[in-house]
């Protein structure tokens, strides 16, 4: 159960000040991406499934609230009030695998302000980097053009934490495996992989190492082919193929070179041995443009491995997201600081033929326009159907169908823009108003 | 304790085949940064110590040779086999806190081959992860030139997980506290922290929300400013510090605008007011190019808080390191394949006044030099003197002062080349000749 302690010191402080000063009343946050990199089209939505979890669960323990007490000075009223504080509120969000643009809320949570607050940092931290990643990975499928995608990223991941959330994000938007075993026992996933180098070193020539394997696992077997020359390797493997009789999931994979050039001379090595049903798999610092790049100039690679540049995020390894107060005591409210301005009001994004729009909670939708905020919890419980890892791909497959293909392009992409309906822009203008004449600016 | 799982499904398969043919000579693999990233001089070597804790409670449970056994189809010898492994080897180190160059062992482990590949995917995440935000945070300490650092990146790291290695790395190099509060506890680290915008945003007005922060955190408060009007702020904090009478630890905070400029007027607003002791804090997407600029204009900020960026080493979020096998049963062994070539044989770093040496393990020092790697684990413990953090801050601080200028620029660093001992380059000579010769290209 993750610690009410992953949080900022400065939400402990704010959550103190609130509950001495009895500020019980309702808040509402939105959490949202106010501006997509310049690489992205779309993001896809993620994380929500481990921030519910820790919502439900949200207690101080006593040995936390002694840390509290002794290191950090909060006084015995405040850690009484804190251990009390579970969360009771609502949450609003969007389904895991739905494609999302700038400024559309992720989630919005209204709970009593203290509980509300003190939740942000957990929750910005899991939506933004899962949603980073699942958007990624996606480009990785739209590239692949149908071609098998196997992650491969655990090893250079920002931590083994992360590792588990690629894994899992990743199959949401059509990874047909992971190399992470641990991910593909906890989140029931396809596990794959094969022999590293080392291996291959490890015996006195790589035809004993072929050997040695195949027939230990004589079912699956990828040779990787480049330790030392990789068309010989190829032909190695020829050999190996036909001493031992094998015939099913064989493989091969090229990890190094100019993989085009050796995919051909691979494929037509193998087609001419009669090996036409032995796959070629291609792995080796691979990111969404080097798949595309080998997939237009229709190299006969049949899966790639896809590792760390997609694992981190590379070109783009965090979101401008942000997580603001937008209601509270059923005030709107709104923040001014330049170039960081928000629109107040509890939310709803219509999804129509018209493309999105963003709009109060309560407008009514426009004839043929779907909801993309469902309420997943609602006074502390889960809410509506139970949602998997499969919906999420169905989510996920269904909203890629449908997006415009200047947003899927890999190569500066062009994002949809999301309109504000005429009530949120009202609203907008008028709480801008009013804050400005209570500030004596106005 | 983190599970044996944490692996790639290929090192299973490699440590069965292993275990099934008797294959339990020793092995040695070699940890290390094949090449820096263009915008890095030097890396700070960190993540040791949850790797040694990793290796020294390393066994499968009951639960994860089930799963293995009854989802991946693991047959029960190789199970068997799987649940006596422990690690029983030898780890040499350069200790966290170190700088280290391209090429240099940051850990070299040897034991028999199935677990020293076992452990293959948890040793490199962690160390690769935890070595790139250590290099990036130890640049954000060269910007500063002796001003605070406070890591402010928890909300938008890449997972909560990663957030704690954060906070731990920063402290190594010299950041002065986290707002971490988890992380604070855990490592028992400083902890810093203020208000948000929906803190003040909760009150009827910004003076009112100051009066109540302050009268809550009488001895603690920063006054975030940029809420509506920055100067407006600055003097309504003012206000409020006369109005209380506040005098210890106070400050504030800009978050947005042109920082450079507001803190020039804010400093003005404030030394005007007699409020020399009240101290500027600067947050809001910096990293260490801001705060170079920044501090090279003499902009009276006294700390900066920084987050993101940082957090996920935004220009550099991986580094292209590598767990290679150089030594198997007595034989140095490399790999070939193109522009990816290994050099054989356990390893030392001798650091001397000449610059950076790597050489064999056993080949003498030069006089004046020192050696890098530190037995750290023999035979399955622990071994050497107990490492802190603060000897991690230590070792920093001495190898910073002594790094060569050009290595420290934040613009196009240049890194040292550590050069490789005549007795090294003979031996990756012979052992590729051998190699070539076996595989019938020579």
């Amino acid at each position: 159960m993750p610690s009410a302690l992953l949080t900022d010191l400065y939400e402990l402080n704010m959550a103190a000040s609130y509950l001495r000063r009895d500020m019980h009343q309702e808040a509402t946050f939105s959490l949202f991406v106010r501006r997509l990199p310049p690489g992205r089209g779309f993001l896809v939505a993620a994380g929500l499934e481990p921030c519910l979890e820790f919502l439900q669960d949200f207690r101080f323990e006593e040995q936390e609230l002694a840390y509290l007490g002794e290191h950090l000075g909060f006084d015995d009223q405040t850690l009484s009030a804190f251990r009390d504080l579970r969360f009771e509120g609502d949450v609003w969000a969007v389904p895991e695998g739905r494609i999302v643009l700038a400024n559309e809320p992720l989630l919005e949570i209204t709970a009593p302000i203290a509980v509300a607050q003190l939740v942000e940092t957990y929750l910005l931290n899991v939506i933004t980097f899962q949603t980073t990643i699942a958007s990624k990975a996606a480009r990785c499928r739209i590239a692949a053009g149908g071609r098998d995608l196997v992650d491969f990223s655990f090893r250079r991941t920002q931590g083994t934490d992360a590792a588990m959330a690629v894994a899992r994000a990743t199959t949401m938007v059509g990874f047909v495996a992971t190399s992470n075993v641990e991910a593909a026992r906890r989140y029931g996933l396809s596990v794959a992989g094969t022999m590293a180098h080392s291996y291959i070193e490890s015996f006195p020539s790589e035809k004993e190492a072929f050997i040695a394997f195949a027939t230990d696992f004589p079912d699956r077997t990828t040779f990787l082919v480049d330790t030392y020359e990789t068309l010989n390797g190829v032909r190695t493997a020829i050999e190996v193929i036909r001493e031992l009789g094998l015939s099913d999931h064989l493989g091969i994979r090229l990890d190094s070179g100019d993989l085009e050039v050796l995919a051909r001379q691979s494929r037509e090595v193998l087609d001419e041995a009669g090996m036409q049903h032995v796959r070629i798999f291609a792995s080796g610092g691979l990111d969404e443009l080097d798949v595309d790049r080998l997939v237009r100039a229709d190299a006969p690679i049949d899966a790639f491995g896809i590792g760390t540049r997609m694992g981190v995020s590379a070109d783009a390894p965090y979101l401008d997201s942000v997580y603001k107060l937008v209601e509270y005591d059923g005030r709107p409210v709104l923040k001014l600081s330049a170039a960081k301005a928000t629109a107040p009001g509890r939310k709803q994004v219509l999804r129509g033929p018209e493309g999105d729009l963003i709009s109060l909670r309560n407008e009514p939708a426009p004839d043929g326009s779907e909801p993309l905020l469902v309420p997943v919890m609602l006074e502390g419980r889960r809410s509506g159907p139970h949602r998997t890892l499969e919906t999420g791909r169905h989510l996920f497959e269904t909203d890629l169908a449908n997006l415009p293909e200047g947003a899927k392009r890999l190569d500066a992409p062009q994002p949809p823009h999301a309109r504000s309906s005429e009530a949120l822009d009202a609203l907008t203008s008028s709480v801008r108003e009013e804050i400005l004449r209570r500030a004596g600016v106005l």
